[in-house]
């Protein structure tokens, strides 16, 4: 049994202090976060695959190498400290350091993370001056205002937390992220930060991670094209005391309980796409191998056209079958069918059973589920994306004033 | 010495006919072209590589197979003919030899092609007496009213013609053709139609189209994601004499002219990207691999964020950079350089040169140019799109209706 508990965060978890502050590097609000574990953390991330790396994901993808425990992760909003070269990479070892000293730990047990504006050096004096400030104001329940130092974007502010019984004792995840501009996420910045309090040791950490972020996060519209910043990382403090092992009962309801929390990240991070009005869930079944319900999946839910016809209201399935003949899957289309939630549009054959008054109503919601068999094998895919409106436009054209 | 001729098209091309006529499958515009050779055409055409093909794109490319000479080509817009299924490949069988009937010929020596909605039954008796209709107005002139009767949310009319002199004889090739919503365009049909007076072979005018194609229309935003029903074809009269071959002068200066006017088309079409507001072109150069320079130019041509930031006029090259990232393509991100137009805007190292008002200058224009070198080796990749603003979305959340 997993539990949401209500307004969740990395600070649910016992054992983790955090603070969120105003520190000046963006205009008006909270830019500054910091999550401290006094104990030492087990740690395991994913990072970006984009070849153009900001210099803290750099030094802190060195930190989880080199070191594999740490304390304290330092998160910044406003700059992404990416394309600043060896200046840029001076400046987060510098903050690093002073962050570790302050916190009186050493500056390997300390990653750093940013996101913002691509392109311009660090404003180190405002960024060093917060740390002064933000080292003096960690507690046991900042997690919530670490949340909204790091949106950017972002209108939803996305923190949560699950509990679920391992042999009997609770163990706690919880998790802040940011995230949205998520029609093409290519180059908009996905940050997780996850705390739990489980016992694991760091290669069965990066295991369950990779596994639960390749399902959830890494199908929200676009799969494998990241920016210079994103990462996400779990840190273990192992308070509970409840281990988790390969082959055994614990790994499994671990993971369970991982994954309905990143999938919720996920799915609130696709909800909060930029100037987006609908989630869109796009479900793929009876795909004949895994590779062509993820292929299938991939292409609909970054297919402009379906996304602006959903924002339409518009049953426009031809948009779907076209975007499916062009992903790369191998498909019959004459073995396709296509719902809105479990209303059918389009049955194997060509046959087209569309409700147009049924059909509005499916898509005139909050949330909209596209369901396509391929009619074929076993296989299936689920992805999440948002609708497609003029509000993304407006505010990628003013983004970076 | 290549001349564009003003106002010129498919019927610009000696011994060619053409008609463009309003037949009623649309609401209110134009909607039926008809070209006309009443000698035999040798034929080539490229066809998209979408699994969901539309019915009279099946039906061409069986006729080109099979048949290899061609009078006539059959076009209406309003109606893909796609996701059909049966029925709908015999509703394109029948407009095929109703045409063909009562223009005398062969049914296999019409080709036919449609643009428009996908998923509804063509209606037939609409398109019939629209044949009827189109067959008795072709003439020499026609190829304006053909171009128009082609299009769909374009909003530039597009037809061209070229003449070149080989052998001192002049040589044409003219052309129609239409596509939009270049933003994405996997899904927004793309039609070209070339008429020439050369002597050519199938399979060398065919090794020409396709190679004219790849470096011009497959170079518009995303390469390789087509729509149910693109298709490129050309059609050789002969009426000219000159004779293009293997290994000589001829192939040189024809394949020239046929590039620029190829090249001329892709950018009327990036021009015309539905809702675009400016021409982008992107040029990479000094890249180790054709690979690497394609990959490139097709990231940031493809980019929602460069676009968006292109249309608001905001030098924000940290998208550049990011998109070259995650590319794919062998970059050394330290040593690229961007330019617009000739202005820098970052030198190799990192440094950021940029003049915010000098830049802002060369993105308030009609046409864009990105200059990215990646300051490796000799390759080089052009590319074709356009800013994207609030009436894309508008213009694909209606679409349908």
């Amino acid at each position: 049994m997993i539990n949401f508990i209500e307004n969740g965060s990395i600070t649910t978890t016992p054992g983790f202090k955090a603070a969120g502050i105003f520190a000046g590097i963006k205009r008006k609000r909270k830019d500054l976060a910091l999550i401290y574990s006094p104990r030492p953390c087990n740690v395991a991330g994913t990072f970006t695959i984009n070849k153009v790396k900001a210099a803290p994901l750099l030094l802190s993808q060195e930190v989880i190498k080199q070191n594999g425990k740490v304390k304290a992760i330092l998160v910044n909003s406003g700059n992404a400290n990416a394309c600043t070269g060896e200046e840029g990479y001076n400046d987060v070892v510098l903050s690093q350091k002073y962050c570790a000293k302050l916190l009186n730990i050493n500056p390997n047990e300390v990653l750093v993370s940013s996101t913002g504006v691509i392109g311009q050096r660090m404003p180190m004096e405002t960024l060093l001056s917060g740390i002064d400030k933000i080292v003096t104001e960690v507690t046991e329940d900042g997690g919530i205002n670490a949340a909204e130092a790091i949106m950017t974007t972002d209108k939803i502010q996305k923190n949560f937390a699950v509990t679920t019984k391992i042999n009997n004792s609770i163990i706690t995840i919880g998790a802040i992220c940011k995230g949205s501009g998520m029609i093409m996420p290519n180059m908009a910045t996905m940050l997780a930060f996850i705390t739990t309090d489980v016992k694991i040791e760091n290669e069965l950490l990066k295991k369950l991670l990779v596994k639960a972020v390749n399902n959830t996060f890494n199908k929200i519209s676009v799969d494998g094209e990241t920016s210079t910043n994103d990462m996400v990382v779990i840190m273990a403090n192992g308070l509970s005391n409840i281990e988790i092992k390969e082959n055994d009962y614990s790994i499994g309801a671990f993971y369970d309980a991982l994954f309905l929390l990143c999938t919720e990240m996920a799915k609130t991070i696709a909800k909060d796409g930029e100037g987006a009005t609908k989630l869109i869930t796009v479900n793929i079944t009876g795909a004949d191998t895994q590779k062509d319900a993820d292929l299938a999946g991939k292409s609909i839910a970054n297919s402009s056209l379906v996304k602006t016809a959903i924002y339409g209201n518009d049953a426009n399935w031809g948009r779907i079958m076209s975007s499916l003949g062009m992903s790369g899957a191998e498909v019959k289309p004459e073995k396709v069918s296509v719902y809105f939630d479990n209303l059918p549009i389009l049955l194997p054959g060509y046959k087209v059973v569309l409700d147009e008054e049924k059909a509005f109503k499916c898509l005139n919601k909050n949330e909209v589920l596209i369901n396509v068999n391929l009619n074929g094998g076993n296989y299936s895919s689920t992805w999440f994306t948002c609708d497609f409106t003029e509000n993304y436009i407006k505010i990628n054209a003013e983004y970076r004033s």
